[in-house]
């Protein structure tokens, strides 16, 4: 039978179940990626699971999230990290080596290799044909000592590209206009594959802005094929006898179609605060701006920062408009310099910051109260920012660009200038001694843990109760992401490794009581949240689910759930439910005390069906789970840690 | 009679007094400096003074130290910065334009011209042969405005330079040595001034490190000849037709001399943690090392930048070190762009961060606890850097660039390498774009002040009582910094507009309980705070006299106080009184009662001296101010603006 490229990824790497969307297969996975924000965690659940060293052929550890340092605690976990990549045998990519994505694509990227990583992001690798799937920490731990990754088969949604971009339209319009038509959730519980002779002029770092903002529409992953486009940016970055050819058999088939004519698109921009409110940008020029920013792993390529310098060459950004610059890579950054562009974009008023994620993540350049923050970055929740109420637009770096320089938004084809041609270098600025390559495994054992005073041990978690009677702490609506849930930014970053300090983070953005009135139930039974579709969107961190578990929350029940954070909330032992009927979420309102009655069994049994009683309004819902038995076990364990230590505990 | 370089400066401005060491002395102000840490204050003054237009030549608004945005706060002060100059016509310098003290010597420095600047480091201007003081907000407030500036006529102590500097040893080590020699109350009431032959070889970027660290040992300022070094670097700014020649007269005396053989200089470093714990790189060679920096107006010369770009070109920094660029000026940025040194830096691993004063104030760039961090700035106060037990060294670049090669401290005559000759660009990359202009009067009236709600009201403060009783709330020891009074840092900084958030950190370093404490003294008669030697030394902050103000304090009593502090507490009502016999400061403990009778009448009369009971140890002490007539109203008033605002209301 015919395949498609998804299909012969994952066919590659099938170790257990079929091939049948919504069956659960096990995948062995070739590389981990972890950054700093997730990874702090992973290194300390590798030290509660007693790895001796890595099994995955590689894994790296980058540090791109926590570079502010506003105080002592994020240079402590960049000495814990190094320290503990040192101790399990990974790579070690220090701060200012940039976002984990791009530099994991030109150090590390391999057509045909499997990858899982704690960062939602992870399938920008997708743009070298590999198979890259984001998950929580624990996730990635797992794969780290060895173990297969669990996933129902998606379905495979082949997005065929025809034509080619019109001047001054590039790849990010591409996966904005897949938003605009599919929205955040579209590609929930698929894969998109892009096909079809559209491709042919899309670079492999232009598909990694589509595969990268994939994570945007909900996928599960995206996948490109690796054609002579890969075999380029190997060879650029030195590694072409790293190239295999990936190809869709000719007559594969997809689950799910569509398809985009580039030829048509136009600059696109998603308005405030969500990355599927998007209009075309000439709807909305004329706007007035306070800030761009260009970077992120969403518009990370040589080519994005060459446009933008290429644009002010010789002419200055507007007074009041703060144009930041946020180199993605060492090595990008380098070559931009080599070309001059560091030089064209500081002559025309830029700021030039570390190559990092920095305000895509939170950590600064947070835009004032009432003034609009155009950002080539993939998300734009609201609060993401750092400011409150804020107000951030998603768009290309031409689009950002052609702003700063007017002060008002604007599309790029009102500048008055034909598009800049680029002459990007034919070999890349490679400096291979700026990653640290682990040592040899009879130096890693003597290696010990750097652990300063902020790295705090994993809380212990106790088992699911049989029976829960416990009050609806919270009732949010669709897409909450988890941003909202466990915010990012400079003041709670610094804590992603001291969980009890985290915790009063948690929810705070949609009401900043919930920490103390959670903690309140955290002695008993505790709480549950009832969410709308979609819940849990964005940004992989599995804190999204400790840290509410740590005051508390033993279950939610939404009327849909985002795949990653579904996932952390079962390995952290909390129980996600969706209604049966979702009309009985309108039935529900906080403070509610909700009863569920013998609840452990049907979790041990195939049975998905749960009872749950409303006390206080006397009225009764049915609620499903879709967890494996795995996971159920997990959740019945009181989270993945325990239930591995029960087991090991067992064969001991 | 013949007159050294500071003696004709000052008579070139004096508008009341004689220039006899001691006498009160007023001085006209040609330019005036404000950063954004100070300006906004100084800002909320002009409006409360109701300005129509600055009277000085030039008057520049800066934007330096509040760059991290990590949340709307700073952005809105930006806003509102350039608003307020936009408003009273001054000059704004937008974030990434770089630290105040290189961009305005680059681009408004002008031999023989007067400048206050409420940054206590803006003696760096006399590099130029200017007469540039570092005062609080209020007094660059009272500037602008048109007023003299009235100062102590100080001694002049001259400083002669013979010989020239060996390889490896630059003007940081100049200062360093002055340091070693002097301590940091060693210039308190003076002026340095550099003369001799030992000058030829410096040139005015290195006499800018050398004037800007006088601040150190407590100077007034710091001034040098305006010589052919001045003339080179106004021809390299493109502003040769700004160059006048300043020469002492032959024959010129001295109040204080001092000497120093430049050729007998090796590479020194100040250890943790005071700027004058000076010791030779060498006897602490070996040092581990966690984080080397690079920048500050220590070290803000294009070449400082080029010396390490040169040294670590096509090597590789240690690992495990942190080697943190911060570019002092936009202009610098892109020459050393240029040049090829940003591609150098970054490919060795270093860290390149916008332009400003960045760690230098502790806005990011802290290091993790038992981690050394070198860097070239001026000052390493404990935690100023933003870590609680900080181990802060403070060096040359080169020494700093051998080290973060080496990951040990490590004294650059031993990195086994020639000194590398550096071709700096005879004509410097100007971009007059880059500053706003402001707008002509008829425009300005007509501009509105942008603020944000993070922008409070200055608090308003009642007159002196004529008796207090009140308790000590704190005794501190000798040296106490106005980093430890009211703490900079990326905590703190944001709340720089807002005097009730921003007394909340009030002497939370020394102790965390003071702020609670405190306000409850502050509906009654307030409290005392008792001082050693040289208290309030540092940063010309004028927050470290509002925000205890607000919480009550009334009265510090010290053994001597630093010249800029104590001019703050008088302006904001404050009674500065020192010990007659300083051998009085070990009889008072903290948590004493101390009464005060009959205060207002010394005041209003030549009478210095004021008796003070100790009511918890029936003990008396007779104290003494030196306030001047006009220190001493607005000591009265309750501080300088109700004086100010007095005065008006009679005048009306």
């Amino acid at each position: 039978m015919p395949r498609n490229v998804a299909q012969k990824l994952i066919a590659d790497h099938l170790v257990d179940g079929t091939m049948t969307p919504g069956e659960e297969i096990a995948i062995r996975i070739d590389q981990t990626l972890t950054q700093d924000a997730t990874g702090t965690l992973v290194m300390q659940e590798l030290e509660a699971l007693d790895l001796d060293r890595t099994r995955a052929d590689v894994s790296v550890q980058y540090v791109d999230h926590n570079l502010l340092q506003a105080d002592e605690r994020n240079a402590e976990d960049h000495a814990f990290l190094r320290s503990a990549c040192r101790r399990y045998g990974l790579w070690y990519s220090k701060p200012g080596n940039g976002v984990s994505h791009p530099t994991h694509m030109q150090r590390f990227g391999v057509p045909g290799a499997s990858m899982v990583g704690s960062d939602s992001h992870t399938p920008a690798a997708g743009s070298l044909g590999m198979l890259a799937i984001g998950v929580g920490g624990l996730d990635v731990a797992t794969a780290i000592t060895g173990e297969p990754m669990y996933v129902r088969m998606p379905e495979i949604w082949g997005v065929r590209l025809t034509g080619e971009l019109p001047p001054w339209v590039s790849a990010k319009d591409v996966i904005l206009e897949m938003l605009r038509r599919h929205t955040v959730s579209g590609a929930v519980n698929r894969i998109i594959e892009y096909h079809g002779p559209g491709l042919a002029k899309l670079s492999a770092m232009d598909r990694h802005v589509i595969a990268n903002m994939g994570a945007e529409l909900g996928a599960t992953t995206t996948v490109f094929p690796s054609d002579d486009a890969v075999r380029r940016f190997l060879r650029t970055e030195g590694r072409e006898q790293d190239f295999v050819e990936i190809a869709a058999d000719e007559d594969a088939q997809y689950d799910v179609t569509d398809e985009i004519d580039l030829s048509t698109l136009v600059p696109l921009i998603a308005k405030p605060s969500a990355p599927d409110n998007v209009v075309e940008v000439r709807e909305v020029a004329g706007t007035p701006l306070g800030q761009a920013i260009i970077g992120s792993s969403a518009n990370p390529g040589l080519r994005d920062f060459a446009i933008a310098a290429a644009m002010v060459r010789g002419k200055q950004t507007a007074g009041g408009v703060s144009f930041d610059i946020n180199p993605t890579s060492r090595e990008i950054f380098a070559d931009l310099t080599k070309m001059g562009g560091t030089f064209d974009l500081v002559s025309a008023g830029a700021r030039i910051h570390q190559a990092g994620c920095m305000g895509c993540i939170g950590m600064g350049q947070a835009p004032a109260v009432g003034h609009n923050s155009l950002r080539t970055f993939p998300r734009n929740f609201p609060g993401r920012s750092g400011t409150r109420e804020d107000s951030v637009w998603l768009c290309s770096p031409e689009t950002a660009a052609a702003s700063a320089l007017k002060g008002v938004i604007t599309d790029p084809r009102d500048l008055g200038m034909e598009e800049p041609a680029l002459a990007l270098p034919e070999h890349a600025t490679i400096n291979p001694d700026t990653l640290e390559e682990p040592p040899p495994p009879e130096v890693s054992r003597r290696a010990e843990l750097t652990k300063g005073p902020n790295i705090s041990a994993l809380p212990d978690f106790p088992p699911l109760p049989d029976r829960i009677e416990a009050p609806v702490l919270l009732k949010v609506g669709d897409d909450v992401s988890t941003d909202e849930i466990s915010p990012a930014g400079a003041a709670a970053l610094p804590y992603r490794s001291n969980i009890p300090a985290l915790a009063e983070f948690t929810f705070t953005r949609i009401d900043p009581d919930y920490p103390a009135r959670a903690r309140e139930t955290a002695g008993g039974s505790g709480h549950v949240i009832v969410g709308g579709r979609n819940y849990g969107q964005g940004s992989s961190r599995e804190h999204a689910a400790i840290t509410p578990r740590h005051l508390g929350l033993r279950m939610v029940i939404a009327v849909s759930f985002a795949r990653i954070h579904w996932q952390n909330l079962a390995n952290f032992g909390i129980l996600p439910v969706e209604f049966t009927d979702p009309e009985d979420y309108a039935r529900i309102d906080a403070d509610d005390t909700l009863v569920v009655e013998d609840l452990r069994r049907p979790l041990g049994e195939p049975d998905a069906r749960l009872r749950v009683r409303n006390a206080t309004k006397d009225q009764r819902y049915e609620v499903r789970h879709t967890l494996s038995q795995r996971q159920r076990d997990a959740v019945l364990a009181g989270g993945k840690i325990p239930l591995l230590a029960q087991r090991s505990a067992t064969v001991s």
